[in-house]
């Protein structure tokens, strides 16, 4: 497959990112499918860290996913080792639909990058994104992980950034510091999205941190209410993919002291930094979209429900009629309209307005008056794009973030597995 | 927009229908947005007929839409008048999302397509489709429904598919002759696809008519029937139009004694004729795909139930990344693995079976032993495409048709209106 071109929305350069402390950072080779490239990442967290996870809602979960699953419902069970953890994961191969033997080969891949750590397996969590369908070459990953552990160092964000890049076009990071009651805390994390070298799949993983002191129940929700806001609310295609992982680990290095509680005053500002630091990784997926020329805000407002409004908002971002529209600079909101429609949430198709930016397209279900096409076809032809969709029937409202479809997308995706 | 180039799925020739007696079609031109074209399709069906109708699930229904499920309402509670039916349809304009005047003008499209047949508005369906937000030029629907009513004839089954087409390639229509205790009746009708010239969208308009004699309530339940096997099991981009719209009436005027009741003898023959005429217009729709290169079927196998078959299908069939990878003639089954885990059914990952035609190549959770790539990727170089799924979890199946998604579905959908 011919090189990649680079996404018109890659940042100049790698964030200059704070260290979390208590988590060591590394990547480095271990020739899973391709040979000069880093492509195993290794991070050694402090030892009474809480750990958080969500997983992709799919029901041919990857056995890493699995494996995963089963140490926090572990550990929710009370089952929680002493010594650091580990988050581990390779590029280039997905270890998904391998049957028995992928459980296996996903066990063998935690004890050896925990054992590399000193950390046990119980609390080893890995992730694995590539081809699908082929046996995980395991021996690989255990005999390069020893060498990988020995140059783990606090604030190595890109080096493990790279390491999990498949046909992502930039590695992506993003990270936040905040003051709670006058003690530094910084989260930062790094993600992988969907960018594919097939016959992989569009498998996002993401790896975030904080040296906070949170307990893990709350860490988990703090988390799952996070994502809803961040990488629920993106889509490139739709597609959902056997391997997505999302991990967040507390260590308590910054000496705060422990967030236990929803009603804890210091809760509002960490959430806002963490939600910043998912949100920013979110955004940074879908503008490295394969074959994205636009990234795309949409909001939902004036829904029954703010799930409501999502899913409006994600039916028009997932519209391949919208989405091949917004590609040819096409200012065509008729397809907002079927959109709207198809989501299958209540609207009120004579209250229903739409604007691009500033502009009023529609109102009272009908094109507004003063809507000429020549300046939402001059709208259309910026490279960030927002489409504002007020649904006449609620106070809820929602955004989502998406990119248009184009030939480059079938490029990618139609090229024959080499 | 340059013309589109024909599909390769289209027919040699329009078939040879036989008339459905009591019907009289026309096609004829009123301008409604291009000059030189029939763009106003009109059927007289005789009194006494029976009638049924399935709409877009939309949201955001168009206000033909909303006048056909009036009238239908209308006649459920009792009020059916006297006089002969009336179908009428335009091309080039979708009087959808046009406010209170969408309403009225559905209205005096009703009254004059009504009274051009002697049917009263009570008794006439319309429907349209064409660009979307601008007023309908009713006055001119009105002024050339005369001229258009005065060439009907039984059988005109060209003129009157010609004239609903927008991006459709070719016309599509289909027939079935069936002997009911002796007696031959006849179904037949035409429809249009999901052509679309810009700003249009993908409606989907269908009018079939049988000369049996069908009690009105009974009518209803069988077209919602079918309509589940072939109409609700095609897939194009998964988009759901403002307009989408089927009406089928039935005459009687065949002779054969009416069939009131699901224990009639007589109804497993008809059903069975109206399946394959329902079936075979919604296959040319996908056929006729925008840039459609490959007809796929998907069938799904050990389902739950035919619903959790059909959504599992359709999930494969709506993925882009499957799409893509058909449009690329890449057997790419990792891709159906994963399609299968988003559409939320229960399905054993670790039983999951996939076969390209009589290739086996996956079974109980990985790549079948005997699978050789090259296998798949001489099948995949096929126009037309099965692809079988079996989910292991229960006895339940379900078949869906699609197509792929190609450079040319994009030319055709980014192309700015003109």
């Amino acid at each position: 497959m011919a090189a990649l071109k680079p996404s018109p929305f890659a940042p100049a350069c790698f964030p200059d990112l704070p260290a979390v402390r208590g988590v060591k950072l590394a990547g480095g080779p271990a020739r899973v499918r391709y040979a000069g490239r880093d492509d195993v990442m290794l991070a050694e967290i402090a030892a009474g860290a809480s750990v958080a996870g969500v997983f992709t809602r799919s029901r041919t979960r990857a056995a890493p996913v699995l494996w995963c699953e089963a140490r926090l419902a572990a550990r929710r069970g009370g089952a929680v080792a002493s010594g650091p953890l580990c988050f581990a994961a390779n590029s280039g191969n997905a270890n998904a639909f391998t049957g028995a033997n992928g459980a296996d080969d996903a066990r063998r891949m935690a004890e050896a990058a925990g054992a590399a750590v000193g950390a046990p397996a119980a609390s080893t969590f890995v992730a694995s994104t590539g081809v699908i369908g082929e046996p995980l070459p395991v021996a690989r990953i255990e005999a390069a992980l020893g060498a990988i552990a020995e140059t783990r160092a606090e604030g190595a964000w890109e080096r493990a950034a790279r390491a999990i890049m498949t046909t992502d076009t930039f590695p992506k990071a993003a990270g936040r510091t905040v003051a709670l009651d006058g003690v530094e805390v910084r989260i930062a994390g790094f993600a992988k999205g969907s960018g594919m070298i097939a016959p992989d799949m569009a498998t996002m993983l993401a790896f975030a941190f904080t040296d906070a002191a949170i307990a893990e129940p709350l860490l988990q929700r703090l988390l799952a209410e996070s994502v809803d806001r961040s990488f629920n609310a993106i889509t490139v295609d739709g597609d959902t993919s056997t391997s997505d992982t999302l991990l967040l680990a507390a260590t308590g290095a910054s000496g705060a002291a422990e967030i236990a509680s929803d009603d804890d005053p210091r809760l509002p500002a960490f959430r806002e930094a963490l939600d910043a630091v998912l949100l920013d990784l979110a955004q940074l997926v879908v503008k490295d979209g394969e074959g994205a020329s636009k990234f795309v805000a949409i909001t939902v407002t004036g829904a029954e429900t703010a799930q409501a409004a999502r899913r409006i908002g994600l039916s028009i971002a997932n519209s391949p009629l919208v989405k091949t529209a917004l590609a040819g600079e096409d200012p065509n909101w008729g397809r907002i309209v079927m959109a709207v429609g198809k989501s299958g949430e209540a609207a009120d198709r004579d209250r229903l307005e739409i604007r691009f930016g500033d502009i009023l397209v529609a109102e009272k279900g009908w094109v507004a008056p003063a809507y000429r096409e020549e300046d939402g076809a001059a709208y259309m032809k910026r490279a960030e794009l927002e489409i504002l969709v007020d649904v006449g029937v609620g106070a809820a409202r929602a955004t989502v973030w998406t990119c248009d479809l184009t030939h480059a997308y079938i490029d990618i995706n139609a090229d024959y597995r080499s």
